[in-house]
């Protein structure tokens, strides 16, 4: 699986984030939207709005990924320094482009474009827009990293109008079966099945019960202070026959213990 | 700010993350604690259970931030992978370690502490033991790096029982002022303000009103299609006087510009 399918990374900007502000909502859209491409999402960072560490880190992942993605950081206000980072790591200039006045011009009339939104018509040399259906100011493309807005509603109008400019492979399809077997007692017969398909990648997730957590405790004020439910366990993989079988095998191991197994959502 | 706080990078580990499956829940807990604790929450990756992109990483991060905290991949199943990682990153070898066996043997019950389990005690050569209150098994800290659980709940026990074993300096502070006027209308003076103020942080967040944000809509369907309801300003910093006193120039602004200031949640 992991041979043909293209690799992508994605760089969450913003102090927000890092600060506990705001919970990053666009991985989880993102990761979903790659495995059905085909594209193997391999890593995401989250960074800061500071220049050295964008600059840097753009220029090591547009080299070590096949398609980069950046969300925040283009909009009017100063800590809205994507563009110029992404300009820089490329070594290009950044300018003003008359296709993205356009759009904004349209967007908020002529009159209404005032020289912070004027900012978000900047784009570095040689990049090609990325269109805003939402909220007009647009995205771009320089070489193979994709800089799109952060609010996650604009993020997600903005991929989703990228069309063939992603590349994809076979879609990553996922499949899960659950069980109440703890996963430890599923650990010795979970590993032979994943080295039998190595083709495949399999997951083991223990769920809990949601009271139990919310109480806490300590060891030894008993043994339940958090009680897993079961555990969620997932296959992901490109070959549908494969994922069959390796499933049946799952089921087969979990009756072997004494469980029953259920379809669940991977 | 930045020179005198000490820094850290947080590693969420787990391929559920990057395909969508999981959305993270420890970065906003990671990120308000160490505004706390005065300690830069400068980066965050997320890596899937893959070996390469582990140990790279955790050689690469611990020696670029003060502290390191990884989340997730120390149960009991094949795709558990940090701990080996992290003595990989570190060049020393995994061994089992008779006080995390102890405190498995007094969690589980000698009797059920099934070889999966037992994988629970394997730490690096060197590593210090801590404390699972929740769950049992335990995480460890390998010179500056930090390894806990990645469910949230016995993430968090895990890291509220650090005590001074993460040294931090003043806490990081911040405070928010909301306002109905664009960012955009803000942004100049906002800028000016942020110039003046080279210790502290400023940040500029827009709000959206939930249902144009649901009905989503193209440019051209009208204007209102993403509505912005108003814009939150946060200042961070360690200095309470200077806050106060950039709050009082944000407050002037936004007034001057015929809006009315609003305290927010920062």
């Amino acid at each position: 699986m992991t041979k043909e399918s293209p690799t992508a990374c994605v760089l969450v900007i913003g102090n927000e984030i890092l600060t506990g502000r705001t919970a990053d909502a666009n991985l989880p859209f993102l990761g979903a939207r790659f495995m059905a491409m085909g594209i193997q999402l391999r890593e995401a960072r989250i960074l800061p709005d500071t220049r050295d560490a964008i600059i840097r880190t753009v220029r090591d992942v547009s080299q070590n990924f096949d398609y980069v993605i950046t969300t925040g950081g283009i909009g009017p206000t100063h800590d809205d320094i994507t563009a110029e980072c992404v300009a820089a790591a490329f070594g290009v200039s950044l300018h003003e482009d008359p296709d993205a006045r356009r759009r904004l011009e349209n967007y908020y009339g002529a009159a209404n474009v005032t020289p912070a939104r004027l900012r978000m018509a900047r784009v570095p040399q040689g990049a090609r827009l990325i269109d805003n259906p939402v909220s007009g100011a647009p995205g771009f493309q320089m070489g193979n990293v994709f800089v799109l807005a952060g609010v996650p509603k604009i993020m997600q109008a903005m991929f989703d109008g990228l069309g063939d400019r992603l590349k994809g492979g076979r879609p990553i399809k996922s499949r899960a079966i659950t069980c109440q077997i703890p996963e430890s007692i599923l650990a010795e017969g979970l590993r032979a099945i994943a080295e039998k398909y190595t083709d495949l990648d399999f997951g083991s997730y223990p769920y809990f019960r949601p009271q139990a957590l919310e109480a806490g405790g300590r060891v030894g004020e008993g043994r339940a202070t958090l009680a897993a439910l079961g555990v969620s366990l997932v296959i992901r993989g490109l070959a549908e026959e494969r994922m069959t079988e390796a499933a049946a095998e799952l089921r087969a191991l979990i009756e072997s213990l004494g469980g029953t197994p259920t379809d669940g959502e991977a």
